[in-house]
């Protein structure tokens, strides 16, 4: 079993040095020769040279505005008392806006301040006897656009290496161009390799992985304003792959061979490269993309990126960034940075510069970035992260409150309009998302699960704007408002109930081990698979227990832990587990039979202080208003949704 | 002589209400239903439905990493003490990266951790007495990617309404979808008209005027997301205009006319619209835009939009944009603000709500903005300027020194990597934008014409961080210094030589009118063209008409004032004048005669306190050492370019 190892882990910055001052001292960074396009298809181009004006605009003189061209010589001494009469078509002609400037003459009256005496006589455009009358002296050239108001020829319209803009479209037309040199768009190809990886679409089979990376990269291209090749994908068989890499290097700048970069048995990328060309460096100290591979093929970069979603954003662009951006005579613009406090402590690896992925919200006047899923195979955290924290290499983690710079994502003004939910999960949680952005396209919904218990300390500080919580008091029987009082005393809280909810045991359709109820957790041939502390599915599941005195040893998987209902339901129809406690949604959403255990109330509480905010605002008029959504929460199955949007507490 | 009168002046934000209430009213502005789209196809397309998973990712449970895979149970008491043994084929599967995970197994160990003993039989898969050896014992679905990871079938990937990114491609593929409902792209006809109208590229003659405006309205449908579908040119004629806004009504959601707007009287737009439909407003009390239309032909909404650069791209920003958006179910992001302060005074008409073009540049830690040219056609105002400051309309001007609201058109970035320079014009400074953007792509530099002593004036304001000088101190006839010791007491300046150049008097090729020196101004049919009062060429005009004992009064045109060279040649190529002074290189540039009066030294005047930064070093990098500038420089004519670069004082 032959394995290729690194050839070394190089820290990001030497890497990223290497890299680019390889690529420098052969040429390869140099700005791309120009290709002509026409002006009008330039839009979001490159210039590749100065844009210098070849025409003045207006290139003759014309009239500013509607009236009558004259020779201001002949309107001096003209006054309210001794109006002047100018007669029409030989001292003074009418001129439309734009129109060119009568040559004779070298001002413009407004038609406004002009007073014109005319036969009657139809039909005839100028009579012997018409007249404009005027009452005050014109100066020379009022009222007229000279030629070269707007552009004088010769005059710099756009630099070179400058992005073309749609105002920037019309200044060239008007300067006399008809097409121009931009930069050529920067081809790079991508080559998904794997015998496991499949095209979208196909018919899957278990080991088959679907190819999306290639997707991901190829929008990245696009995105950085190069134009992404798409090579079929190469099944791993060095032989081919070698050939995919020599075609590439005719078809393209760049070669990005996807993935094959990890020290796997299967793994040809390395060999495939220092075969056809030479490695740079494989292997650098970055935690999530570790294992990517840079190269020079003829003359041309090849990066080795690796297969994880993550990892090969992550790499793909800290590496394929830059000189895709050289390549168009453009420096990439620093990430916008935001200032905000970290929610929770994230740990990491010394040695490797980690890229932690973050949610943020902002709640009151603080940004708050709470990590997501750190996992690199997690696509998702990458859709769902509104940027990242770079934890330096020598750094082991950073601890919760501390103040992080978040390179952002998205926007600020997108992280602003979004409403912060942590707490407890349902699945109403993701229409309420979707219903909210339907209706309010600028809000989002962004819901962390953390349990009932952790959404009531989040707000206690200040961290989210709502909670999902199902708290029951046992001794009271009430939902919510006993651990509201207790946890957050001083804080003014309202409940607003989204919806009743079964709660039960999920197990495989049609309950192949005959589970019934709690008492069966303690059989040998049952695994349970529970809820993490403080959520209120976890009370329950420990309150039912306790009713039955089953002690947790005696169940197995009882130390296992899920953070949200689909985690159960898919823990469930896998194997993994044979019954966990979850909503009926999440196992109508699997396919599972559900043994009903209990109904229990779930609601939404509000600070006092964001209640009335336009944005919680929206999302209550959801709520109580709409009816589309009402009906989809209904059809997800065992919701009760009477007393959606009624206010349970006002504390 | 029929003139169309504006129906009403209806302030902008009544005029916007309006349009869309009307719009709303008739269920014009809902969010246009989906068309399918490949995913792989989607980047920057919006959801028109909840993107739900289909399919979990992964959809089986796969190894995590390169190891073997076993069943948990059978790791029990393994430790370093008693390694265990597991029969490998039987006990456990080599597994790569991805694999999936052998049915019966439920683990997997890293290969780093496991010691493989193995007989020396080449050629065979797995021996009879093959085993692994480990240590410890591993926890159940340990190094496993389990189903669901990063998606759960049934989750919310995307929510209806949301701009698609390239990782959101990647997770729907990996969600199951092939293809997904999209909005469609909202299709905008925008029809130009006007019988002076001409393509780009037209032999073009006296009262033509090229056509850039559909192609500008059309870049910014594309930039917000729709298609501009451009008609050809539609000359001055109803019954044509008429036939093309049902055509457009066939093929397009809105249908723009551009111009016609205004009310002179060759505009048939409003009757076009009246009489195919109907107006909803005629006249917008904005500046520029006034004469905007807004209607409805059939079930869509028509745009008159004025034919004027900078109205049509305000009226379409604020018309056709909220419009375009609603379509596609997104709410337009707010403009990006920025507050500054306004470098000189702006007068602004009381009752019309003005769009103030400002240029701005951050100097030490103040964003200052500089009004740019205020003409309705001066589409350079446009393409220099940085953003918009509204006067409201009840306001007459905003004084100098004031903080304003600055609607960005470029990033905070790159206003702030703008250098920003005040001061006497000279067409060297075009070639140092331009050279400065090829070398430095992130930085820009941007040069405001106010003469040399409004120059040093902006930079003891802090208003610049350089600016460019030529004034000669008669008594000493030494340059520039005497005028900053004066001006700038307290600044330490360092004043760095761009070039030496000729000023001369510019006359038409041929030179007509037989003129020789400063003694012609005074003839009867001699027109001059002056330069503005602080400008170092009208310094040396005074001089020279000082000595030669010349009055201005005695100067036909000496009140007429240019504020660059460019247009003061202008003015002599096209017979607003017959000379002006300016320098030799604007007289080649436009093909005139030059009449060489005094050889100058034009220097640029940096504050110490900027001298260091790395903007500054990055402009002096290329004064000094770019051989390429220098022979651009050299090659305008007229230049002296043997002190480039040099420290001619250091106070």
């Amino acid at each position: 079993m032959k394995r290729e190892i690194y050839l070394e882990i190089t820290p990001l910055n030497e890497a990223l040095e290497k890299w680019l001052r390889r690529l420098e001292s052969q040429g390869f960074l140099k700005a791309f020769p120009g290709e002509k396009v026409m002006v009008s298809e330039s839009l979001g181009r490159i210039t590749a040279e100065p844009v210098i004006a070849r025409l003045s605009s207006p290139f003759y003189h014309s009239s500013a505005m509607d009236g009558y061209a004259v020779k201001y010589q002949e309107t001096f001494g003209a006054s309210e008392i001794s109006p002047k009469k100018l007669k029409l078509g030989e001292q003074a002609v009418y001129v439309d806006t734009g129109d060119p400037m009568p040559d004779v003459f070298n001002t413009v009256i407004m038609i406004e301040d002009v007073n014109v005496i005319r036969c009657q006589a139809p039909g005839v455009r100028y009579q012997e006897d018409e007249y404009i009358e005027i009452i005050s002296p014109a100066t020379p050239w009022q009222n007229v656009r000279v030629i070269g108001e707007d552009i004088v020829a010769t005059e710099l319209i756009l630099p070179e290496n400058h992005r073309i803009m749609p105002v920037d479209v019309g200044a060239m037309l008007a300067g006399g161009y008809v097409d121009i040199n931009v930069r050529r768009k920067p081809k790079i190809v991508i080559i998904p390799t794997g015998t496991e990886i499949v095209e979208p679409g196909s018919n899957l089979k278990r080991g088959d992985i679907i190819e999306y990376n290639s997707r991901v990269l190829g929008g990245l291209v696009s995105e950085w304003g190069g134009e992404p090749v798409r090579f079929r994908i190469i099944p791993d068989d060095i032989k081919k792959l070698k050939n995919a890499i020599s075609e590439a290097h005719k078809v393209g700048d760049m070669i990005v061979v996807n993935a094959g970069a990890s020290a796997g048995s299967e793994d040809f990328t390395s060999r495939a490269i220092s075969e056809t060309g030479e490695i740079i460096f494989h292997g650098v100290s970055i935690k999530p993309g570790k294992p990517v591979i840079a190269g020079i093929v003829g003359n041309k970069p090849v990066l080795g990126i690796p297969g994880y979603p993550v990892s090969a954003f992550i790499t793909f662009n800290l590496f394929a960034k830059p000189v895709i951006y050289k390549w168009q005579g453009m420096e990439m613009a620093p990430p916008e940075i935001l200032q905000a406090v970290l929610s929770r402590q994230a740990a990491s690896t010394l040695g490797q510069e980690e890229f932690l992925r973050v949610k943020i919200g902002k709640v009151g006047d603080k940004f708050i970035a709470a990590p997501v899923s750190r996992g690199a195979g997690v696509l998702m955290s990458l859709v769902r992260a509104d940027g990242f924290v770079r934890i330096p290499a020598m750094s082991e983690g950073i601890g919760a409150g501390s103040e992080v710079d978040v390179e952002l994502l998205r926007t600020k003004n997108e992280i602003e309009n979004t409403i912060v939910c942590i707490g407890s999960h349902d699945n109403a949680l993701d229409l309420l998302s979707n219903s909210l952005k339907k209706k309010y396209p600028k809000l989002s919904l962004s819901s962390a699960h953390a349990g009932s218990m952790g959404g009531l300390l989040a707000l206690k500080k200040r961290e989210a704007h709502i909670a999902g919580t199902h708290l029951l008091d046992e001794e009271t029987g009430e939902y919510n408002i006993p651990f509201i009082k207790k946890l957050l005393p001083d804080k003014k809280i309202i409940l607003v109930n989204l919806v009743y909810r079964e709660q039960g045991l999920l197990v495989l359709k049609g309950n192949p081990k005959n589970i019934k109820g709690f008492e069966d957790l303690t059989r040998n041939d049952v695994v349970f698979i529970n809820r993490q502390a403080g959520a209120g599915t976890r009370l329950l599941t420990d309150k039912h227990l306790r009713e039955l005195r089953i002690k947790p040893e005696d169940v197995k998987g009882y130390e296992r832990e899920e953070y949200t209902h689909m985690g159960v339901a898919s823990a469930a129809l896998t194997g993994i587990a044979d019954t966990g406690l979850a909503i009926l949604a999440s196992a109508k959403a699997l396919g599972l039979d559900f043994i009903p255990v209990a109904k229990e109330r779930y609601d939404l509480a509000i600070p006092f202080e964001f209640y009335d905010t336009d944005m919680i605002k929206a999302l209550l008029s959801i709520i109580r208003e709409d009816s589309e959504f009402r009906a989809m929460v209904a059809k997800l199955g065992g919701y009760d949704v009477s007393d959606m949007g009624k206010v349970m507490y006002d504390g």
